[in-house]
């Protein structure tokens, strides 16, 4: 079997898809034609199950049943970004504003080919593969992963690795790379409100200067991870917002903050928000003032399991030669829902090539530019289709 | 002559002024009908010359003609603020979300019952009276003073000397109040704009941070009072508004201030400024930043001349008995356009008591339930015109 | 009587004295050859009552009884400073590193000078005089004036009033000036210790950073004259000294700071200590580390008696001219314990000219090239005992 | 060959040189008594080649000739502590207040025993064997690895491979442990020095505070890693003294300060003081202060080489066994000369297990009761003379 060779053959069948996703794309969480698309092409294929509606959600569930009752999974997000496409591209989005700009429709177009090979090869699988087509990766309030995760994804029958790979403009068409351990970052969003004195600014002495208790809050956090975090763990904290006050001669009653935090380490992640916290007791305190603290969780940082990895990475130098098989120098502090996954299940997500600077395929994601070199969609079904084919083969 | 005992056989006419024009307050450079209501009430009374439109303003600037070359002027102010008013008196305003709150109407009609006073007087006088009444007071931007200073409402004839009188709650009915040299503060405005390079939250190694740079410059500013500022010279700085970024997980391009500046001298407030800057320019550089800085002067100081306000004070003591004239222990860091007429013309401003507590006006300026103690407003006609009478005697 | 006349004719002796206490200056508590001189010209000159080693000090205290039960008290201080002299003047310090730097000579001198003129008139004078030769004005810690206040030396008899002066170059010769009110600062000094957790400097996240806690206190407890006082009550608060860790990449378990407030008002003096606590909580609290603040009070500030103030400057205009008895633009920020005295007893304390350019008398007090002009001594004997003299006689 | 069989056969002869050494420790630069007996020994071990006072330091550097022109290094460090030793064992430091408590007696003594296995070995070998006996490791100023890179000590032969070996009281004996890549930080040290204007401190407005002004850069300077720096690159600075001031009521002319900086990576390390001097000329000149800038150049990161890294993980875990053999979850911000090597030639830096819990061998590197479990020792030689031995043989 040749699973490169194979999704070579069904390219056109990918490309197809791929570019009538593009067209129709779909904001996180209203998925509707996307998941219609998905769950009649998945019909057509001839899986053996199909649950649509999973968890009260657009996501689209499916099993292919092998000869064991052990299963891999494979992801892919179907959502797409408020952004208006300036690629002039024949199949550009047909929907104003909205825009495939973070490749979803390739992810969801190669595990659709993934799905074709996987049920061809059907009677050489050595277990079941569970296909997740998810909704809401892009909107952190949206949760598709936490959700579909707690309605039971991974369970019945229950998974025992899990898969995703990710377009990606910085590595060329071809590769595929990954890291093993934490690959990418937790996100998380905190509120703070400082609450002083309002008073007019000719008389600071009757008030509690809330612009300035703010100043030395943001100064203060921005010694957090500094002195507070050990140096080999790296995080981030980002103030994005800052706003009081309506006059210029009016000391505001309250000013407003929000931010992000990033880390690579569970233990990192659970203590900042005690620290930010006790920075803000203090300093507040030390200038009379009070404050309002509120933080959400977002997405955990994505563990990419070292062992599966390692299986991973030899499956994929067999599948596209060994200098096409890269390890990522480093992790990245973006996030990435397939984290929750991986909380549960061992697993790899790995970042496919996509980039061809002649084909003009190294705009950014999240660039109105974005577009993919589409010779990357058959190598990303061939390596979704053979890590379940390997993976159930293992052992 | 007793100019007390004539201004209380007018009280009538005052209260009767006054409250029409309360009930009909007239925003910052909008005081049409009050300037209408003052140039016909002086018509009545039989002023000498009246100019309307001064300045291409709503100011009424009237003149009685007396014995000699020398001239006085008497100022009072006309606008009203955009506040609900709440005192529920049967006087109260008629123009919904704007009040007669800073007492305006009273200096108003108070300085044409001067006016009625002193025609009754004219053949005793020693010299012309000048009536300014004067729009534009409450808004730093419209500038009423300036502008009538500059369209030369003190020359022609030369005015030696001015007076003007604002009410206050804090002092009682029958009681004015003063103090030499500076008594009200300068009030100036500043805006700063903090420029830096935005970019995602988990990358600040690729941004310039503005919402940090914001807060060092905040930091940085509330030490120019209490090191640059001789401890002598009474200053502040407040930042009144700040303001900047969309999004918790992008750190914004710019981030906007704004505050203001009192003084109550002339080469403190013109070191400021430069001081501002002086930070600016390092703190922002400092982070690789930059920044734009807009100052905006307002009123200047309001310096009491010391010989017109002792020969003031020795007036009153004699009009109002000398326990009823009062030094004030400190000056205001509060602003005053009165300001104005004070760089060119040596004169006093003064406060008239308008508080008693029983009849509850004793609630601070700008408050919704403001009012006055209307037996204050014959004292305060007394005072103009005995001002006005007594310096044209004098000498 | 003319008291200037009377005090120009005793020049040499008070020239003398003052001579030969400047060339043989006495530290702060060690007065002994001083006061040993004071005693035994205090006898020469005829006063009623000596008292010697006044509350185990080296302060002399002498009584000049007239013809009633009032009595008014005259001050002078004795001690000097640890300075080289380099005047290079023949009558200059014979003590190696000690010098009447900051006039003390001249105060003695003068007011022995002012007891001999006032034996001299004493049959005309009203009520008793008490002269007080103090010793410990130059250190806070030794404290000359309230432990003579706490001895007793205002009561037996009763002082129902106080006069004191001081030497000052920026006054030319011959004239005098106060301020009524608040003219000297009270003078505290604090110290604290910021303690956090010593750590290698490699490990930041093991202890906790007692340099940048230390920073962030200083940063904010410069904001407290700025934002907590009210602008128009001058106020200090200046950190003298920081000090903490041994070596470069040790973060050092403590780091300590000196520092010392100002103020021109007891309400603002008793605020601030609590403000400074209530910051140094806070603020090591952020960084979870802690401190240890220490407050020592100083003199407090020193409040000029406005009546005796208004009595005194009336008597000095008739004693010197009008043209020589000035009112001081500001109080000043520096401390002097008269303000002990004047705690208990109204009372004032002048500034004595005695500045004189061609003499080359300007240099600052302190300073090691600081000098009198001698022309100005009769002229402060004569100011003491006319003082006295015409406080007794009123009323 | 069996080389740790070989080692522990000679442990006596191990022991002995480390307890010799271990009784006699010298500090930094003044290894005499050390070099003397490591010169001694080799020439007794019968090495082909010695080369004492080797750039004018007192290392020794001996070769052992094979049969190619390859050359590998070893390299072992003889410097000890200014500490006081507290373990009461009989083999104690005879020299008081000096120490090996970082063990390199240990390192020198295996590194004598791996001479002597290679001498016995010498037929086998398949290249030369340069043996590096390093002055200096532990004072950054003293230079011990780049005075001898300078002089030579990796030419003629040429060097092609370096190893080197420090005992690790965190991992149990028997083990090894490396990173591949950045393992040890690079450890720069600087010196600041704030300029400002001395006063009295009731008069700030005449000076220019730096005290505040050092508070803000030492505020500044941590929020270089917090924002300036890639977060995926470690990076720590540390201001570990601070110190201005003699008095509490002096502004004083300036303050010092002194810090260091530990990165991974040469790029950021490069960049750090570029962003420490961009942020004291802003800093201070916000302020109107000046600066000094002093940056001193310790060691570099140290980098294991990834390709000998992983040949000589793989050679050790046939010498020791897979379980023996481990990856070090993350680099250290600590330093180590042996960078200087790597810098010019590949190789790499294991830690010795040298824990033994019931032995007490857990105290940490630096602490008075440091101690080894002897047993590492011929862990290490064998680990030292088999790199070098399979290094020659490979390829």
């Amino acid at each position: 079997m040749d699973f490169l060779k194979d999704a070579r053959e069904i390219k056109d069948f990918i490309v197809g898809l791929r570019r009538q996703i593009h067209q129709y794309p779909e904001l996180s969480g209203r998925e509707f034609k996307t998941s219609e698309l998905v769950a009649d092409t998945l019909k057509d294929i001839g899986v053996d199950e199909l649950q649509e509606g999973f968890g009260e959600t657009t996501a689209v569930v499916a099993l292919i049943k092998g000869n064991s009752d052990r299963t891999v999974a494979l992801r892919a997000d179907m959502d797409a970004l408020p952004i208006k496409e300036e690629t002039g591209k024949p199949y550009a989005s047909k929907i104003d504003g909205v825009m495939h700009a973070c490749g979803h429709d390739a992810h969801t177009a190669m595990l659709l080919g993934a799905a074709k090979l996987l049920v061809k090869h059907k009677k050489k699988l050595k277990g079941n593969v569970k296909l997740i087509f998810q909704p809401c990766e892009e909107r952190q309030d949206c949760r598709g992963a936490k959700r579909l995760v707690a309605a039971g994804v991974l369970r019945n029958p229950d998974v025992g690795a899990i898969f995703g790979i990710h377009v990606f403009p910085e590595l060329e068409t071809g590769k595929v790379a990954t890291c093993p351990g934490a690959a990418l970052a937790s996100s998380d969003v905190f509120r703070i409100k400082i609450y002083g004195k309002g008073t007019h600014a000719s008389k600071p002495h009757m008030g509690i200067d809330t612009v300035l208790i703010a100043s030395q809050v943001v100064n203060t956090l921005h010694h957090i991870v500094s002195r507070r975090v050990d140096p080999l763990d790296p995080a981030v904290l980002t103030i994005g917002t800052i706003k009081g006050g309506e006059a210029e001669n009016i000391i505001p009653d309250t000013v407003e903050m929000a931010g992000t935090i990033r880390t690579l380490n569970e233990d990192v992640r659970k203590k900042i928000p005690l620290w930010i916290e006790e920075a803000l007791r203090g300093i507040t305190s030390a200038y009379g003032g009070s404050y309002e603290f509120d933080y959400e969780e977002g997405t955990p940082p994505l563990i990419n399991d070292k062992k599966v990895t390692e299986f991973a990475m030899n499956s994929l130098k067999e599948l596209l030669g060994e200098g096409n098989v890269l390890y990522l120098e480093k992790p990245s502090m973006g996030g990435e829902d397939f984290a929750e996954y991986l909380k549960f299940v061992p697993g790899t997500y790995f970042r496919l090539g996509t980039g061809n600077r002649e084909k003009g395929t190294t705009y950014p994601l999240h660039n109105p530019r974005f577009d993919i070199d589409e010779d990357a969609l058959p190598v990303g079904t061939a390596v979704l289709s053979f890590l379940a084919f390997k993976w159930l083969s293992d052992k």
